[in-house]
């Protein structure tokens, strides 16, 4: 093995792959969806639940992990693998984009970025060396390089500039990677909805040389049009033989469209944070289950699906506890929503090897279709 | 089977006892301890993970179930085992308690008690025999007695006249219940810390005739001392052939004197509220998980737990996720919480069963003398 983690591409269909990452903690088959733990927990979910659900990798916030606990503290505990109970592959983020979204008194810079915690104002910096420190401090199986996230909208001459800095940084974070068997970092391309700046992101990665490559800065406002539009653009300039990755990506029918452009990863908090809100996704659209009329309806909320939320209570039920406040309801519907995901991608991962791609995409967006006619 | 359910005394060892309680729903060994599921759901736990830390029966509140989803309701969804697919033995109270400690606007006459809503001031009225029809509309294997919660401290006559009342609707409750095999109602004893008063209603319930015997109105405040001195005393009044249900009792060493005096059942919102709010029940005492000296602690909480909390986290890693406010937190500390209920329960049992409960008692004293000076 390389210094790096293997990725296989095994089948394709048009733009999409099928494929098999192997890294130092196990193997991601793709195209994956990465459950978010922000802070050391898929929220609301028991490890082995979140296995259960056909995820195989998960992705940690740096941001959140370097606040809380302290990343000299995880790796004293024996690393974020150990430490939240997850013996499978983890992805870590660089911060950059919690920074920005969630930090206060920002002062950008060359060297990096300064700024106070949101949690209690304390002063803490990130730069491309600290930020892959703390991801290696963490043990994250893939680390992601640090960059400076873009406001959305932006300039042609703003989003130039920002992407520019993303691309020093890129090639500081990869030099400050401790390259070993089984571990990787990925690039992220920049450059907002301009395609040729996307591109000029693509090639500056590309010379660089990373065991994977991200695309970073949609699904901030772009629409999905835009955003199938970038990706077109951009995923033709990535190396093919590499996976590909598409942050904070995304709505069902969002994961649908990368995937046929070539994605192979993804990451969102939908999912979990629908669960905690009593939002649904099924096989015939998403589920509001405060609303009254689940009140007295014995039916599971998905009838094809396996998870314990449809295997074991009514819609009247998951209404109840929605409608009560309790925990069980953020468990029962976090579970369900991350089996939905599961099965997706398990469903694009055979039509994909099967050959039956096109059908599957057709019936997914039937079933889309005809939901929202019904609602 | 009679028209209502079995109960045989295995062993003794003194006053305690160790039974066998067999209702419509299941069996279960006593002395036991009832998980809490106010409205249809043991806070932050499946329902199958509450049946792995050893309950075989929980309680439910006829208030909340009443307010949400309403009883009817419940009923018309198969009741309420099916309803939060729980298959095993229920218990549900009579939401006197909760009416006096919840509900506002209370007019209480003989009929019963008139209140509105904590949720929304809507209007309802609970009596003897609304109490008890809504119990079996939920489908309770075991049904309580609609009594009125008798105010702590009262004074003698105020007491007297509280629980001459709640024997009359003791009667009603009786008289509204349908005798079938399997189901069962109790009794309640009331009479605040008056001896011959207690004596007077133990006698009351008796020649009423119940399947089981609560000891209610304790655990208000009137100490450890005065609550065991009053069991001691009321114990003795009641049939020994029934089963007997200290009811919202209480701290381990609570359960374990009472146990000690002949009670066989026990509920108590401690171990899951406790769950909640970053406390947690060990061998070696209570263990404020919020407490800064566990964040680089790698010790598991209870290393003789075999409890998922114990057996795959750091004690750093959960005083990390209740810092963070983090729902597993809660999930993960309920369950530890009652495996460790669960566990005292059955080592209570085998100490009787094995002719060792002295031996039992003067440990479980020990470990809990020497946490509080290590503390």
């Amino acid at each position: 093995m390389s210094a790096s983690f293997d990725f296989a591409v095994l089948e394709r269909a048009g733009a999409a792959r099928r494929g098999r990452l192997t890294t130092a903690h196990g193997a991601i088959d793709t195209p994956a969806f990465m459950p978010v733990g922000t802070a050391g927990t898929v929220k609301a979910m028991l490890p082995e639940s979140v296995a259960s659900t056909g995820a195989q990798i998960i992705l940690g916030n740096t941001y959140h992990l370097m606040l809380r606990p302290g990343a000299e503290r995880v790796a004293e505990l024996g690393g974020l693998h150990r430490f939240m109970n997850w013996p499978a592959p983890i992805l870590t983020d660089s911060g950059g984009y919690q920074v920005m979204s969630l930090a206060s008194l920002r002062e950008i810079d060359e060297t990096g970025v300064a700024f106070r915690s949101h949690l209690d104002g304390s002063r803490h910096v990130l730069t491309p060396e600290r930020s892959i420190e703390i991801q290696d401090l963490l043990d994250a199986d893939i680390a992601m390089a640090f960059d400076e996230c873009t406001q959305f909208p932006a300039t042609r001459e703003e989003t130039a500039a920002s992407m520019a800095l993303s691309m020093r940084w890129a090639a500081r974070s990869r030099l400050a990677f401790r390259a070993r068997p089984g571990y990787g970092v990925f690039g992220i391309v920049q450059g907002g909805v301009f395609a040729d700046l996307r591109q000029d992101s693509a090639r500056a990665l590309r010379d660089i040389g990373f065991d994977g490559y991200a695309v970073g800065g949609l699904a901030v406002g772009e629409g999905q049009e835009s955003m199938f539009r970038i990706l077109d653009e951009t995923v033709r300039a990535l190396p093919a033989e590499r996976p590909r990755y598409l942050m904070g990506v995304g709505k069902p029918a969002d994961i649908v469209g990368a995937v046929l452009r070539g994605i192979d990863m993804f990451d969102c908090v939908l999912p979990t944070r629908s669960g905690r809100t009593a939002q649904a996704f099924t096989r015939r659209g998403t589920i509001n289950l405060r609303n009254a009329r689940h009140a007295d309806d014995p039916a599971p909320l998905d009838a094809e699906c396996a998870c314990p939320a449809c295997a074991n209570y009514s819609r009247a039920y998951l209404h109840h506890l929605c409608r009560c406040g309790e925990i069980l309801a953020s468990m029962l519907l976090t579970w369900h929503n991350l089996r939905y995901y599961g099965d997706l991608m398990q469903g694009l991962r055979a039509a994909i090897a099967s050959g039956t791609l096109a059908d599957f995409v057709a019936g997914f967006h039937d079933a889309q279709a005809r939901s929202r006619a019904a609602a």
